[in-house]
């Protein structure tokens, strides 16, 4: 007879974990309990089933080829039983069982296992309030969450709708709203949305979401309750007593991994199920994966909890193969690489944030926040905001960041494997990426983050944010401040904040209009820095000692700027 | 008085070795002496102008924000004098100098440096057969002959044009000239266009330029002559005889290294100008880059000539480095990273293929063909065919291929770093890229790879590529062919080679109606093989000894295929 191999949960890391075991092991019993009526759900897409994306519910729960993943499907191609709508009560470690029972026929009974794979997932939080059980304060977690977002999408009837939480199911959710024609607010406690982002970036996508797709964004400010009549929301009051007045608030403020089940056992709990390299419990008979474990953060070894849906689906291949093959298969961690679509931007994230590096230990961690076009302008160009964060002392890659319109996810990915790699600064200023104008610049935006980063490093020009610069004159400061672009570009665009204009072309021969105290600060800048270096370079073999360049220039200037309309 | 530097060459290296000289020491005297009219051409835009992407040809020669990169630019913006239609004919290693010419005035003289720097470029190889003096043959190199296409497309008298080269180059002028809407014959002397490409990959990509796109590709054959009368092209004849008949050929076989200057001075000269890892020449005063050079290739160490735009680039910052600081900057080499655009494909390369490997002293080098979609199909995905290739016995990667309409350029670049980081296929397998439905499936295709080919190492299954099954059919072998697809996908598209139709779900209640000698060769597929794999480890647990899975399925199948419409 066949191992006897149970699953509990059913929706990536579980039935991942369930099909690796069954092209493992042709004699297995394998059984997956799923307490969700359905099975390998696409929840990654719920925001773009609600945001109208595709409209055929069945695609969230086909295979490719257009078959739904329910139980006969798993019987008939993989062998693998599945009960849906089951909830697993107990896990007995002596009797090596667990108990069950049906959600729907109040059914129960016991499964006898050999290996147990637990995959749990996570649960939404709910900030704890009064009114967070009203009609109307709802989350998008599960299939059922999902599908009454979209109900309400397709009704037309909700007009406004407050989003709690600025991370990336509160973004991709506002974008879901906003495209069914709803009003949105995201309300987030911290003082930016994504807080993985350096701040700067972070302001640059919420002025994206607020400023060219009309939502609006409060930060540094929480839920204070959820006031309601006769049971249905009314409105959303903040901490600060601002009501926002809502029939919809979707709370998505982050997730816990479901671990009651494994607690009870007795199996060791921290931020998450722990488990060693082989994905194995304190249990050597259980293993565990998905969004109820917790893993190693690859930089700084520190257990991390990483509910993403492709470490889930990695690490249920790593369990599969273990149970039936005995540890073999490591899973090593995660840089927590992330990515969201938010309207027309994509946002990305790998390794560590210069703040979260220098909090882990790296005290010589530094970054350089660089902008750089996606393609030749010739072939239809889109602008990347990146910060590339590397150990100023060894020159290792530590992290990266991009946002903008441009292909992100390209850069990200690079940079996630740049990081396995444990490439450092200098190898990536010599990147052997495929180039052609339909898909980068000759040097790949991912490159010159790394030539600026090391420019930085080297002393070559010395960097400066752009909130420095504003905090600077809103203490009174009064740096000379000098753009150096054309005179049209100033005319489209500029800081107004009493720059000097003074093309780079035209600067060797205006040397006189600058301080003529050598130790005056002067920051340069243009569109995105690269000539405003070059002006830096040229004041400093001038004689100037205390010169700084704006980093990414105009282009990352998260605050106000002035337009004007083309001339004709 | 600055440091004297001379580059010759004002195309891609040139400049941005002068560029970075100019950074590094704002007191340097530097001249770039450029044969060409233009300056910094961006050379790899050619076809995209051609084909009528743009244009405004000043795109070819400006800077991002507009100004057009003239001698007069080079010295406002960077103080760097610009000679243009000017050529080097000689240097003088031991005085230091360099002599040149105007190619418009006849001016003569020599200019002194300290440091030389040659950045000559490539140019186009014409095949040695009568005729390719005609008016009518030409090459797409400079950009006086992007003019000259640009016109020719304007004009819309040209009907019918041969493409003589199919490699990069050759397939991106065919799109070119097709867009422009003229027939196009692609004609390529080895057996297959895109050589750097696994057989099975380019022969999918012909696929696509011929049936999708609508033009000629003839393999195997070369051109025997250049047939014109009073001076004109009339014809293209091959070397089995065939005529065709046209205005207009475009010769597309490769390029040569500009080496006659080098060599002239006694400089080291093989594949390209030899340099050591700082791009420094056999004489330390002269420094090389570009297509020009030959670099090592970074797995097999051997040298090669990688003439590409982006190398171009990042060894002219090393070598401007170099020539102001001392040799400080290193240039690695290359994996020969490649990627153009075919119509809607994309095609990319990183490393080497199977073959190149294991001709490279990799005996134990292995790939696996497989498919996977670029997105959940609820995003609008494509597929992508991939070859990943590693060492079987340390797992090391050594290339990646990948082609289709999906997203190739992140895949290869993201490969790329995989190799640049020396990972093996088990990093690879649990690589933590940034997942998100509009960007990938919840395993990217790149891991879905990994994990094919890890599986074949292992002996999971027994590959076989759809060449292998086709020639075996030629030969009268009667291998048993098992499509475990659906019904429906059957009807819509088959192999049609007496194949047996019998759905993976219902296939262990089927068995029967297999060969019961359980050394027959049964051989399974689906539309990618993944159920084909799982086809096949049910056929093994079951006693068939002899079962191998069709790499990629029917749509890695670069043959024939019976196609129905689908039922109304």
């Amino acid at each position: 007879m066949g191992k006897r191999i149970v699953v509990v949960g059913g929706s990536a890391a579980g039935p991942k974990a369930a099909a690796r075991v069954r092209r493992l092991d042709q004699s297995a019993q394998i059984t997956i309990v799923q307490k969700d009526p359905d099975l390998s759900m696409a929840s990654c897409g719920y925001p773009y089933y609600v945001g109208g994306f595709f409209d055929d519910r069945r695609q969230l729960i086909c295979t490719p080829t257009g078959v739904v993943r329910d139980p006969a499907f798993f019987m008939k191609a993989k062998a693998i039983t599945a009960m849906t709508a089951t909830e697993v009560t107990e896990i007995d470690r002596q009797a090596k069982t667990v108990a069950y029972r049906n959600l729907q026929t109040g059914e129960a009974g016991t499964l006898p296992y050999d290996k147990l794979v637990l995959a749990t997932g996570a649960k939404p939080l709910v900030p704890p309030v009064p009114g967070s059980d009203l009609e109307g304060v709802v989350t998008l977690h599960s299939l059922a969450d999902a599908d009454r977002l979209r109900q309400i999408r397709d009704a037309g009837e909700v007009k406004k709708a407050v989003v709690v939480g600025g991370g990336l199911i509160g973004v991709e959710t506002c974008e879901a709203l906003r495209l069914a024609g709803i009003s949105v607010t995201i309300v987030e406690m911290l003082p930016q949305i994504l807080s993985f982002l350096d701040p700067q970036l972070a302001k640059l996508v919420e002025n994206h979401i607020v400023e060219a797709n009309g939502a609006d964004v409060i930060t540094g400010n929480a839920v204070a309750e959820f006031v309601g009549r006769d049971g249905k929301l009314e409105a959303v009051r903040l901490q600060d007593g601002t009501d926002l007045p809502t029939q919809l608030a979707v709370v998505a403020v982050g997730v816990r991994p479901n671990v009651e089940l494994a607690r009870k056992a007795g199996l060791e709990v921290e931020r998450g199920i722990v488990v060693n390299q082989f994905m194995q419990t304190s249990d050597p008979d259980i293993y565990a994966c998905g969004d109820c474990v917790q893993v190693p953060h690859r930089l700084t070894g520190r257990p991390v909890h990483a509910p993403f849906g492709d470490l889930a689906n990695l690490q249920g291949r790593v369990v599969g193969e273990n149970v039936v093959l005995g540890n073999r298969a490591t899973f090593p961690g995660t840089f927590l690489t992330a990515i969201c679509k938010v309207f027309d931007y994509a946002v990305g994230s790998t390794g560590l944030s210069e703040e979260a590096a220098r909090e882990a230990g790296y005290e010589r961690a530094i970054g350089a926040v660089c902008v750089a076009l996606d393609k030749p302008p010739f072939m239809g160009a889109h602008p990347l905001v990146m910060k590339l964060v590397a150990d100023a002392q060894t020159g290792k890659l530590l992290g990266f960041q991009c946002v903008g319109p441009g292909d992100v996810s390209k850069r990200v990915a690079a940079a996630a494997l740049a990081l396995h790699g444990g490439l450092t600064l200098a190898d990536l200023t010599c990147a052997d990426l495929p180039y052609a104008p339909p898909f980068s610049p000759a040097i790949d935006p991912l490159i010159t983050a790394a030539h600026v980063l090391e420019n930085k490093i080297r002393g070559l020009y010395k960097g400066i944010s752009a909130a420095e610069v504003k905090a600077k004159l809103e203490r009174g400061e009064k740096p000379f401040l000098l753009d150096v672009r054309g005179p049209d570009e100033y005319e489209a665009m500029r800081l107004d904040v009493g720059e000097k204009l003074i093309p780079l072309g035209a600067l060797r021969g205006r040397l006189d209009e600058l301080p003529q105290d050598k130790d005056a600060e002067i920051i340069c800048y243009c569109k995105i820095s690269l000539r405003g270096y070059e002006a830096a370079r040229v004041l400093e073999a001038n004689g100037w000692r205390n010169v700084e360049v704006m980093e990414g220039g105009v282009v990352a200037w998260p605050f106000e700027k002035v337009t004007s309309p083309p001339r004709q």
